[in-house]
């Protein structure tokens, strides 16, 4: 926890806070805080800033927050995913969170198992926490937003472009003659990233994304598991967009 | 699993192998293999080549394989990782054997926990499992060489050079001013990058890793939980190497 969030409606007036959770206990038993210290904060989709340690009373941890003008940038990456194995999906909702993602769109492929939309890693009571953390462990505010779209041709064909405003669009596939780390995307372009199940998409799949302006990319010649594979694209993008 | 990878030990003669484990079930159940049927395979730390099913009898597979005269080349990166939490290390084993490390070298480091260093993953018959999962999940055949040397200033000072000859020490860290994506790796050059634990290095272990030879460099701004960080900077530095 690199940074202490909290939610707009825990806000007590415009600058304080009370605190009793494991925000609390981090303050208290890992950063060892002290009446009067600072620690660092954040209000979730608002600004960064700072707060004073104004109270320590048993398990409660009172705040006061000095906060910076604007909210950081919206990470300038969405990510297009065919819904991946549930522990994969799991572990990925923090990670993609931590490296920074405007908007995020679960959807379906001909290689994701049907059951795979029954898991409760897509109910928004279980992935939002894991994106908290996320943001917490990178200090950013920014709660990606998540959509679950699972027809994929109408997706692709009509609603993606109004879920992810956006200027370039890429798909991976080991198919792709173009290198991701060649890509070139011009300052303040938002990119949306396409990410196929663990099979791979269909011909007929990378030819739908082709018709809707996507560029197919690769990362090389191995093939990674999906989580690892999208670690691995929204680093090597972000620092295309550095 | 993309590739099925044997041990030379289970080799029969020069180029046939039974299968009757979770390999023989995948090429049964995945592949929906039949006698004459070709799969993807590969001999540990030795070639890849491809094997003709000859046999399917109950749980056995046998295979007749046909392999490349020469092994895939060795990863050109090596990691030098402090140990990171328990859960963190069981998740990273398979990744950075997907994504392709030369030597893993785990050390300690000031913001390392003691008692971590008795996790079982860092157990041989543990976490080799693991990088084989990896390999046959990317379709490498070269198995990372795992040392495990506690004693982080003898390791930097004395033996790292042995356990990895390299051409360029990194060292990942947010007080970095060089960007990981901007360094230049000359071809054919090995790369040795250190990460460190959760809490980050010292400044004194900075000096030390300074020292030794090694530049320290940045991955931006975002403070990343090790596995994410780990599965990153191979990313970004394999495709500056590519």
């Amino acid at each position: 926890m690199n940074r202490i969030l909290v939610d707009p409606e825990e806000l007590q007036g415009a600058d304080r806070v009370v605190l009793r959770d494991a925000r609390a206990e981090h303050i208290r038993r890992v950063l060892h805080g002290v009446v009067g210290q600072t620690v660092k904060v954040g209000v979730l989709d608002g600004p960064r800033g700072t707060a004073v340690i104004e109270r320590i009373d048993g398990d409660d941890v009172a705040l006061r927050l000095a906060l910076e003008d604007v909210p950081p940038p919206l990470p300038r990456v969405d990510l297009l995913l065919a819904l991946p194995r549930p522990k994969v999906l799991g572990r990925l909702w923090a990670q993609l969170a931590a490296l920074g993602v405007g908007n995020i769109v679960v959807t379906n492929a001909n290689k994701v198992e049907r059951n795979y939309f029954d898991t409760h890693w897509l109910r928004p009571e279980v992935y939002r926490p894991l994106l908290v953390e996320g943001l917490q462990q990178a200090g950013d505010t920014r709660v990606p937003r998540v959509t679950v779209a699972r027809a994929f041709r109408p997706l692709v064909e009509d609603r993606i472009g109004a879920l992810c405003p956006t200027g370039m669009k890429l798909v991976a596939d080991p198919t792709g003659l173009m290198r991701l780390a060649t890509v070139e995307v011009p300052a303040t372009t938002r990119v949306l990233l396409a990410v196929g199940p663990e099979g791979g998409w269909t011909p007929f799949e990378l030819a739908l994304l082709a018709r809707a302006g996507f560029t197919t990319v690769s990362l090389g010649a191995r093939t990674l598991r999906t989580d690892t594979a999208c670690v691995a694209l929204l680093a090597v993008l972000q620092e295309r967009m550095a």
